[in-house]
């Protein structure tokens, strides 16, 4: 347990074992069932996610019909707009799959920052490189077609399409789900 | 000019004397006329932007034609992902209007960090907000048709739709410019 949690992290430093140790007795790790729900619209939390193993997902109600935004999967982190704004969430998060998540919140930051300084450098790097991510997928998201959409994720994230259920994926897409099957057959077809 | 630099910042931490002349220092205020690229597709540039008069604006090149992906104006911020990443920027970005911009790079972040350690929780405050920012806008654009989002734009940034050419605003909306001309006459007819 503790490699997964040590490894993304020795992309960017070298922990102490006195660091290791003060992350440790954070009892930051949690595991969730499938179909959990780690946030609901409305609720002010000011906890930040970082997937250790599994799949979440983001969505909107709208209408009564579920938007899906954003599904995060390992090694990927999410700050909820609430941990950031203090206010009300908007969308709900919820398990795709059993997971084991990094949940961390402003008082465990604040132990962290006050003891080792050098994991607010850390924290900046991270903040930047979601940055650039949310930044890409979203104007890749503008740039592209619903077909480009599914052929690159085709392409770039292959285990999504399999972990995903398809009403999901079809939403995240921007598409109905019968639009994603006409479009899976097409591809399929000039596959052959 | 330092109060338009200093007031931004005076929403986070209030500065010493010895950190604005620091700052000040390191000449960072550029000037640009409309129209300038201030960066281009294929540059690796270190840069960021923090906009203190003016308007940006990014956009990819896509079969010979522009597809306007975001606007900045005063009080906002842009990391490029090349800034980010270290590789070649996908996109260009240009002067909508004459711009004031602060204009930083890694070398001058590297010497207020030593200098003024604090700097750093500054950086990561803005970071964050500027993730809940892109992720917000990111979301909206998901989960609404062009009119809804022509209609938030309306409510939230109504100097942007005088600000920026009708061709450029429709890109950014995802529609035709002729599609965005009758959008906003049937607009128009609701409201009278």
């Amino acid at each position: 347990m503790e490699n997964i949690l040590f490894d993304p992290i020795s992309k960017y430093m070298t922990l102490t074992e006195e660091e290791k140790e003060t992350i440790l007795a954070l009892e930051i790790f949690k595991s969730f069932k499938k179909g959990s729900i780690i946030l609901r619209k409305g609720q002010i939390s000011d906890d930040s996610y970082f997937m250790l193993k599994g799949c979440i997902r983001c969505y909107y109600e709208i209408d009564g019909e579920e938007k899906t935004t954003a599904f995060y999967t390992e090694n990927e982190g999410l700050n909820p707009q609430c941990y950031i704004t203090g206010k009300p969430s908007e969308y709900y998060v919820s398990c795709v799959e059993d997971s084991i998540i990094i949940v961390n919140n402003r008082r465990m930051e604040k132990i962290m920052f006050e003891k080792f300084p050098r994991f607010e450098k850390l924290c900046l790097k991270m903040a930047e490189e979601l940055n650039a991510k949310i930044q890409y997928d979203f104007d890749e998201f503008k740039t592209s077609s619903p077909e480009q959409r599914y052929l690159s994720l085709l392409k770039n994230r292959p285990d999504l399409l399999q972990r995903v259920p398809q009403y999901q994926m079809a939403s995240y897409l921007g598409i109905t789900p019968q639009s994603l099957s006409r479009l899976r057959r097409r591809i399929l077809r000039h596959a052959n």
